[in-house]
């Protein structure tokens, strides 16, 4: 760990050097690579499509090996036995999916089996845009970098027998089969089946097809194939049973379950080779087309300086003054995290397959897909809605297409297939926060009868299971799975409806959902001042632990977290919830004790906007600058572990930007965000002219250290502000926020 | 048995009623259905690339089933369980390849696991180009016809849902791979992986493509997959491990090792459905491009006429009298067996995969494939040669073209791979012959440089394994497998470049290689009067048993024969092989005796031209009559196990052909035809113009029958003929053969 620390700092002062202001250069891919942050060294464009990942995670020498526990990132740092470099891969998430088409550079004789032909590395280097190691079995320095649909690797060989490996077998997760065809000696292309992500529906698995173009020629090359063994009197003439078969110069068409290609030089001296592998969930045709387009004529330094420039770019749409080294690290990774997923499924000619229909569409904006909605409805999106809102846009009109596509909005959709993971309908939520927050370029009527449709049609809903019970008793009973977090969930994007529905002047809609959205309090229980499961007579769920659900454990009534971590999670309501806990006090008490016994869970989504809710209680909004500011602490690092878990697609991630920055969106439909403390001096953050009126949006601090967390006075625009919130307007309109900062809280 | 004879007779009475003259009629597919021969009933265009087999080798409930022993032929006549319809398969092999694409019709509900959609059937009926049968499970009427490169099939389905599944998991071998596409929901494209003939060389695993298209939409299709069953942790978290999935409207391309199509029906009625599907071995879209240039606008009934007119005009050009119903049948089914193989390998556009080299290549006249050379060098050519100069003439120009493809003639070519199977270098052999025969209108300098190869390259030469002992020492040792029979192929190979270099003026070579073609005499053991093996270093083989060998059996020295079958092998040199047995007593008594001790073995090539050596002796052509009207009475019968054994591409029945016409081409690079005694009145072959300067070429018998099978005097041209042999030159000059028979033989 500390060879890594040292190694970035010494590659952080040496780039910083050069341009000062190239904030990309903040990022540190490291962090979230361990601790089941589920994030990946390796590069990736922003939204892209392509993307590179060490490998290493198949193996028994690895301490996480990906057939001995479920895993769902193709890297671990703790990790040291690799088996190749993985070109489409999920960043953060809890599923295995992806982390396919895995090159491998080896020296000496052609070995196919990665259980052999695996390496330990050294000297790991990894930025924004650049990966870098040294194999330390073949002596072979490998670099890598990505345009948005094209991964590029570079290898420097010593002298020798020198082979790149293309495994179409070995993958993240048990998905199998490929098709192969070498085109020449420095052309090959294929496609490798992926999907059933969280082993879940594998009847939907899809193609991802690529096409690899070699910088030099091949002297050498083939095709292997690992065919099944076959037992009983078949298998005595079968001299071959079972054996990887090495078919050389192989130009036709190969496919199996486990194949794979390599391509072999004879170098007289130390000799670099370039792989740029196009890939496009399309065709073939469009892979060779992506690959063509954007990397063609162009050398590996010029494809990184891009997408560096892109990054670079895109994170310095927030500038940060002021905090530490770390600080700057921790939060321009953050902000980076943000800006993997969604991101692009079209291909560079527009083209993309449908959701469920599997038909080829056409897009003019970007088509984004891995929206996991549960996630990141809660601040992603208003993330993107504030400082990126092009983006969020092309989300909405990419989550519209998916509805015009099969009827329905995604819920937790991954390259045109809809997962159904986790609970909810979230989508809602998300069009509504997204329109009122001025973005409205989008087909707002048709947005809107997509959401009604899932919160009405009771008959072969496959975004609301439950809903009968729902709208009948206002919650879902013990008959269904996670019946109070699923009532939890429905309430929020029923409040979202109402809130669309008020926007759009439908009253009668509003009126209607505004009630259905606070149906949980029929759930609350005043013994426990606590949400309760009930059975399917009415009756309360018995026995009621309170704790059971904790750390991902399954329970009665909720998914993935108990009692207490989902009893604060009604963002649409919090002055109701407050009056059902009897009142300011109680409810302070009962959120306080959250945190005093150790039930908050950073690393999962249903409690983390219970920091900013002390803002709701006149007097004790320093709990809020003080918890957010030590979660902000104790959880996110710049190493490795330096997140409290799945980032989930940069969920946690987006939670540490707007935290860093003392702004966070905790509430649904009100346009407003809960001020806390900022760790920075000053942050500005460019607002686009195409959406909003003003320039930036600042936030000033006087007085903040690490001491200085407490806010003692706020201004706006030079004016005293007597509240802990500011609106989405005030802010868009080129607001400066100052705060005035101080060692202790003012209550 | 006696039903589908019965049957036959039934049908062919119905069809004769009608034409006649249609000769194609008297073809019964069922012949070599049994007892090995390996042949398919389905129908096949002349020399098509697609052919359709009813695939019955799968499940136990069959008495020869593919997995429990080596099984060539995707059809066995006992066999009772079908399960499907393949779509490329090879006629007459000895080792199985091929027999994949299995289309199945089914009802009720989709079951795509083969050991349960499998049904018996009943009302079998077989013509050339036509085959039909009923299956019992769901009382579907099945129906098949084919044009070159388009299998066709059409299914009478009952009312209610019908299904029809494309298995691309099952397959006549254990090679496994496809990869499929639906279209749309008449339209599927796709894969296949074969290869690996004889389980040799399985790197050369190649694929053929496919297009199906069918007449009426599917009101629902999907695609299914077999996945492995994982093992260990990683299984835990897989609900579906090792279970088949559905893939209801899929679209997208799989790949897998186990996959399948399914189209259902919902049919009010009784209705029919076609099914066409074009095959490559280049592309998926040739294989469309052949579908539609070939069938695109034509009914079943369209197809099949112009097939059947195909087969009946090539079947014409022997036109025979007299002789039984049965005789016809087996005459023409014969001359049938040998229009299969070689086959076409090029696509309607003329595009082809060149052998090794994996390139796309394009040909002018028809590329062929399937030489199995070892076996078709005695008899298939030299008929070829005979009656269809034009076809032969392009199979030496595909094996010429081989030749500069991958630098050697072919061995044994199957689609483009070369096999390597069995032994000897036996395309020089058939080089020589058709040239000799006056089709010259290939390249013969080129053709005598490829000859001279691989007789003369020590190193690296697949084709003659073994070559410097037998250039050093005139023989191969027991170093080598099957030294004696190899010595004895490299002979008479070597025999037909002396004749092609005397004809090409090369004196020095001549003199070279005829001297090296009989070499075979320093093999000879005068003790047993017999060829035997020789060590390394040069003392005979201990212990030699002459009977070893026999049946296919293991043995030093001999490769598929023993002592005895191959003792007479010496088609080139039966002259000097008298002598070395002690003249033409001894010779004679040592032939007989093979017959009398039942060492003859009709179902394998070293000895078929045994019957024919008696001619060689003065005084003793009556046993050759006598003998090979016997030979082809006991082994030819229109039934099942109407040939001895494996058919090998149509070895055997060019055989029965020739020896029923009384006439048969025994010995090398003399243009001879040995004069037996026929079975017909007359006979009658229609000579190519473009080759020959005859018109036809007529055996004419006076008193023949089953009693008068002995030659008394015989006629050419109206001349007294006083020899037994007559030249291909007397043949297509327009010879006229007159052969007086009677129940004595003339000694």
């Amino acid at each position: 760990m500390y060879k890594v620390v040292l190694l970035l700092l010494f590659v952080f002062c040496n780039v910083t050097g050069v341009a000062s202001q190239d904030v990309a250069n903040y990022v540190n891919p490291f962090i979230g690579t361990s601790n089941f942050g589920a994030t990946y060294p390796g590069p990736v464009a922003p939204r892209g499509m392509a993307s590179i990942a060490p490998f290493n995670v198949a193996g028994k020498q690895n301490i996480m090996e990906k057939d001995s526990m479920w895993l769902s990132n193709p890297y671990v740092h703790e990790n040291t036995f690799l088996t190749g470099f993985s070109q489409v891969n999920l960043s953060g998430v809890g599923c295995p999916d992806l982390g396919v088409i895995l090159v491998m550079p080896t020296t000496g004789k052609v070995e196919t089996n990665h259980l052999k032909y695996g390496s330990t590395y050294s000297d790991e280097v990894a930025k924004a845009g650049y990966y870098s190691n040294t194999l330390d079995k073949y002596n072979i320095k490998t670099e890598f970098t990505t345009s948005k649909r094209v991964g590029v690797s570079k290898f420097t060989f010593p002298e020798g027998q020198s082979n790149i490996l293309l495994n179409l077998g070995l993958g993240l997760t048990n998905e199998e089969g490929a098709m192969v065809k070498i085109i020449s000696s420095t052309e090959i292309e294929g496609m490798r089946s992926v999907g059933s992500f969280c082993y879940n529906n594998p009847e939907s698995a899809y193609p991802v097809y690529f096409v690899a173009k070699f910088s030099k020629p091949a002297d050498k090359f083939g095709v292997w194939k690992k065919p099944r063994l076959y037992e009983g009197a078949e298998a005595e003439w079968m001299t071959y049973n079972g054996k990887t078969r090495i078919m050389d110069n192989a130009t036709k068409m190969v496919v199996g379950d486990s194949i794979g290609t390599y391509f072999t030089y004879n170098f007289s001296k130390q000799e670099t080779v370039e792989v740029k592998i196009g890939v496009s969930y399309v065709s073939i045709e469009n892979a060779r087309e992506n690959l063509e387009e954007e990397t063609s004529d162009k050398s590996f330094e010029t494809i990184y300086k891009e997408t560096f420039n892109e990054w670079n770019q895109l994170l310095s749409k927030i500038k940060v003054e002021g905090g530490s080294e770390e600080d700057k690290i921790n939060f321009y990774t953050a902000l980076y995290h943000t800006l993997i997923h969604p991101n692009t499924l079209n291909d560079f000619n527009g083209e993309y397959p449908e959701i469920k229909t599997g038909k080829i569409s056409n897009t003019t904006g970007t088509r984004y897909t891995v929206f996991s909605l549960w996630d990141t409805y809660r601040n992603l999106h208003q993330l993107m809605s504030l400082v990126y809102p092009q983006q969020q846009s092309n989300m909405i009109k990419s989550m519209l297409a998916m509805y015009d596509e099969n009827g329905w909005l995604p819920k937790w959709e991954l390259n045109s297939t809809e997962t159904f993971t986790m609970v909810g309908d979230p989508a809602s939520i998300v069009i509504t926060d997204t329109y009122l927050k001025g973005i409205q370029d989008f087909d707002v009527e048709k947005a809107y009868g997509a959401m009604l449709k899932s919160a009405n049609q009771i008959e072969n809903n496959p975004l609301r299971p439950g809903l009968k019970d729902y709208i009948e008793k206002g919650y879902l009973t013990t008959s269904s799975v996670g019946s109070v977090s699923t009532t939890q969930e429905y309430n929020a994007a029923d409040y979202s409806i109402a809130m669309l529905a008020k926007a759009l002047g439908k009253t009668e809609d509003y009126k209607t959902f505004k009630k259905r959205s606070l149906s949980y309090k029929k759930l609350f229980d005043k013994n426990y001042n606590l949400l309760r499961p009930r059975n399917p007579d009415g009756t309360f769920y018995e026995p009621f632990n309170p704790l059971a659900g904790a750390n991902f454990t399954k329970s009665v009534g909720y998914i993935e977290g108990n009692a207490w971590q989902y009893a604060f999670m009604i963002p649409h309501d919090i002055k109701g919830l407050k009056k059902l806990m009897g009142g300011d006090e109680n409810f302070v008490n009962q959120l306080q004790k959250v945190f005093d016994d150790n039930q908050f869970d950073m690393a999962n989504e249903p409690d983390i906007a219970y920091p900013f809710w002390f803002n709701y209680v006149k007097g004790e909004a320093w709990r809020s600058q003080k918890t957010v500011r030590h979660l902000a602490n104790q959880y996110f690092k710049n190493k490795p572990k330096g997140l409290p878990g799945n980032d989930d697609t940069g969920t946690m991630s987006a939670w540490l930007v707007y935290s860093m920055m003392g702004i966070y969106p905790a509430s649904l439909g009100d346009n407003k965000y809960q001020i806390t403390s900022p760790v920075y001096d000053k942050i500005e953050v460019s607002l686009d002219s195409k959406y909003y009126p003003g320039k930036t949006f600042t936030v000033m601090t006087k007085n903040n250290s690490k001491e200085n967390i407490y806010i003692q006075s706020i201004k706006l625009n030079g004016h005293s502000l007597k509240r802990y919130w500011i609106t989405h307007e005030e802010i868009v309109n080129g607001g400066v926020l100052e705060l005035e900062m101080g060692p202790n809280p003012k209550k």
